[in-house]
Order: structure tokens, then sequence, then C-alpha cells
């Protein structure tokens, strides 16, 4: 165990000691269930409210990680619409100006080993049932009014098509996003393939969730620090 | 047949003739997998957009009927949110001023058969998995601040649990509708039970989904009658 390693299992136990036994289990449950193999993308979403609600739905169906591509639209978070799910998330922003962040963002998710799948009408897409569960799978969402960018389209891995039964020609992005998770979580988490989280990241984000669970944390950390630890803080903290 | 279903069969002949082979088919598409079996009812939603999404959602996942009750909230729809949606839907409105008008819905949904399932968490509530599919389902969901009122909570027939896997508490009602409907639709339209509408049920709504198509309805339904139905027009339109 490296010295960071160490510091960060100390200060875990130390903040475990500011938490009630009720909250440190809701961590715990949160924890077991939780997955990072699977994850949502959200390219260029036109109204910050229908991404808020995404986050939302992601959290709540337990995925770690939502991905937030801005070309043209900025992403705010409202957190009334969100209802404070950003805070248990992992977001990865790729929003540099005056530039297409869809090919760094589909990079990135490639060098995680995620396989891209895009939400949108296609003649050879999948329907649910065809999504296969043996590798990480990343839904990709476009926006509301023109749908996913012609790159996200066209360097996808594979399409999804979502099933509509009725005239209405679309669903909303929280919507499209809770149909798709709610049939491939429960389904996942039933096979053997590894979507729990690893002991260390599950290590990394209780000590996360303990920091945002606590109030006055800056200062109860900077004591820990100060008088607690054996070593110094690690640098990037 | 009677002499209104006559007119009713010769009418919707006619009205074909205004239409698209394209657009005929689409309705027909529809009508198959439409279905009165399972309802989705609203009771007092706050915000008239959630409620507007949650006929869109409804819509095309297939479902024919929502009932809306409104005690405190009127409920306005709001048709760049509903994207049109209640258009081809049968709403069901129980809006009478200055009393609870919840009692008048649940009575009007039993006598047509339906089990009443409220959306709630409770102890004994069912998961997805135990939602029983051999009777007629009304899905219940309550406003977004204060869920579902005492009435509809301790009147219901059974109480439905989402699942939820995070520290969000909640999802949007929209995303409580498709996460119902996504599990329970398919999953209904394998069984043999009489989820698909009767001849009559199509009949009625082709010829209503043919006026909805058409534009100048009035003119050539007036023309209709005057100069070629053999009969006078029902009384009821």
């Amino acid at each position: 165990m490296t010295k960071a390693d160490q510091s960060q299992r100390l200060l875990t136990e130390y903040l475990a000691g500011f938490l009630t036994d009720q909250r440190k289990q809701k961590i715990e449950d949160v924890l077991f269930l939780r997955t990072r193999y699977v994850t949502v993308v959200l390219e260029d979403i036109h109204k910050s409210q229908n991404g808020s609600a995404v986050l939302r739905t992601a959290e709540a169906m337990g995925v770690q990680d939502v991905y937030l591509i801005q070309n043209k639209n900025p992403f705010r978070i409202h957190d009334g619409v969100a209802r404070g799910a950003s805070k248990w998330l992992t977001l990865h922003r790729f929003s540099r100006k005056g530039q297409n962040n869809t090919p760094a963002c589909f990079a990135a998710l490639r060098q995680k080993g995620y396989y891209l799948v895009a939400a949108s009408p296609h003649a050879d897409g999948w329907s649910l049932e065809d999504i296969p569960l043996d590798r990480k799978l990343a839904f990709i969402f476009g926006n509301e009014l023109e749908g996913l960018s012609d790159y996200a389209y066209h360097h996808a891995d594979a399409h999804l098509r979502l099933p509509m039964y009725g005239f209405t020609e679309s669903y909303n992005i929280s919507v499209s996003v809770a149909i798709t998770l709610a049939y491939v979580l429960p389904k996942l988490r039933r096979l053997d393939v590894p979507w729990p989280l690893t002991g260390a990241e599950k290590a990394e984000l209780r000590l996360k969730w303990y920091r945002r669970s606590i109030d006055h944390i800056r200062e109860i950390e900077a004591h820990f620090w100060r008088e607690i630890a054996p070593y110094a803080p690690p640098a990037s903290n």
C-alpha cells in the first residue's frame, strides 16, 4: 500500500466518525450497485434543464459517469431539476470553445474501452434486446432539436433505436435515457461481467461521498492533515 | 350493423380518400399496437409541463387513455412539450372545482375494470417484476411535491415501488411513467391477454385519427353528410 493509499484509508476512517450508521450504510448500498460499465454521453444538449433531468435519472439508476459534450450549447446544472444528483456523479466535460468536442470525447471513451452506442433511428439500428452486454457501453444521446451530430452518428460503433409505438416521433432525453438504462442495468446486474466497481474505485468514491456528506468538511479535513495524518496530504486532493 | 355504425364506416372510407397510403399504414400500425388494457393516471400534477411530458411518453409507448385528476392544480397541455401527443390520446379529465376529484376518477376506473396501482414507496410495494398482467392496470402517479394524496395512497389496490439505486430519491414523473410502461408493455404484448383494441375500438379511433390527419376536415365532413351519406349524421359527433 502506497502512502497515498494509506492516507486515503486513514482519512476515510476518520471521516466515518462524522457520519451516522444509516448514512454509511446508504453509501455502501449505493457503492454495491454502482457501475462504470455503462455510461451516458450527452452531446450538445440544447436546454440545460433537459440535461439536468438526465443527471437525476442516471444517478438514481446507479450509473456513475456522465460525459457532457458542449459544442454550441453551454451546459449548466439546474440543481432543482438534477435534485442534487451531480454531487454524487463523476462528470466528464468536453467543452473547448470554438471546436468540435465530440472527437475528443469519443477518443477518451474508446481509450477506456467503451463501445459507443448512438441512440438514433437508423436502418440497421439495434433494438434494446440486441445490445450485447459483454463489453463496456457508452450510450450517446443527441440534442433535442437536431439529434446527434454527423460526426457522432457516423463514428459510433452501433445505433440504438428505442421502441416507439405511437405517432409521437421521439422521447424527451431523460425519458430516452431512462428507457435505455431501465432495460440494460437490471439485466447487466444479473450477469457475470465486471459491472461492479473495483475495490479501488469504491475506496475513492467512498471518500468522495463521505466528503460530500459532511458539513464543514474543509475545517475537519484540515484538522486531520494537521493533527492526525502521519503523512502530508497528497498533492492533488 | 346499426345506421350509426354504417355511417361511421362510410365516413371512414370517404375520409380515407384524403390520406396518403403511408399515412393510412401508419395509423393501422399504431392501432395494431395500441392498448387500453393499461392506462396512466396523473393526480394533481403541479407543473403542467411535467404532465405534458407524460402525454408524449404515454402516446409514444402505445397507451391510449390518460386520466387527469385536477384538485388544486389546473392541467394545461403544453404542446411544445407534449409534441402533439394529446391529439391522438383519449384524455379523461376529473376537474370539478372545490372538490376532491380523486374518488370520482377511481370509481370510473374501477367501473371499467381497472386494478389501481399507485406508484409510491410503500413497505409492501410491488417491484416491476411483481405486477400481475392478468388484469387491466391503471398506474397512478402523484404530484412532484407531495406525491399521491392520502386518498389515492389508501384506496389503491396495490403499490408500485420503482427501482432506485442511487442517492436521488425519486424520478421525475415522465421518467417514472417511462420506466413503468417500458417494463410492462413489451411483456404484455407477448401475452395472451386481451390487451389489443377490439374491432369497434379500432373503428372509432381510426375515424378520430383520420379526422385529426386531414386539413379542412369540417368542410369535408359537412360535404359528406350533405351530399353523400345515406343517413343524417349521428347526434353526438
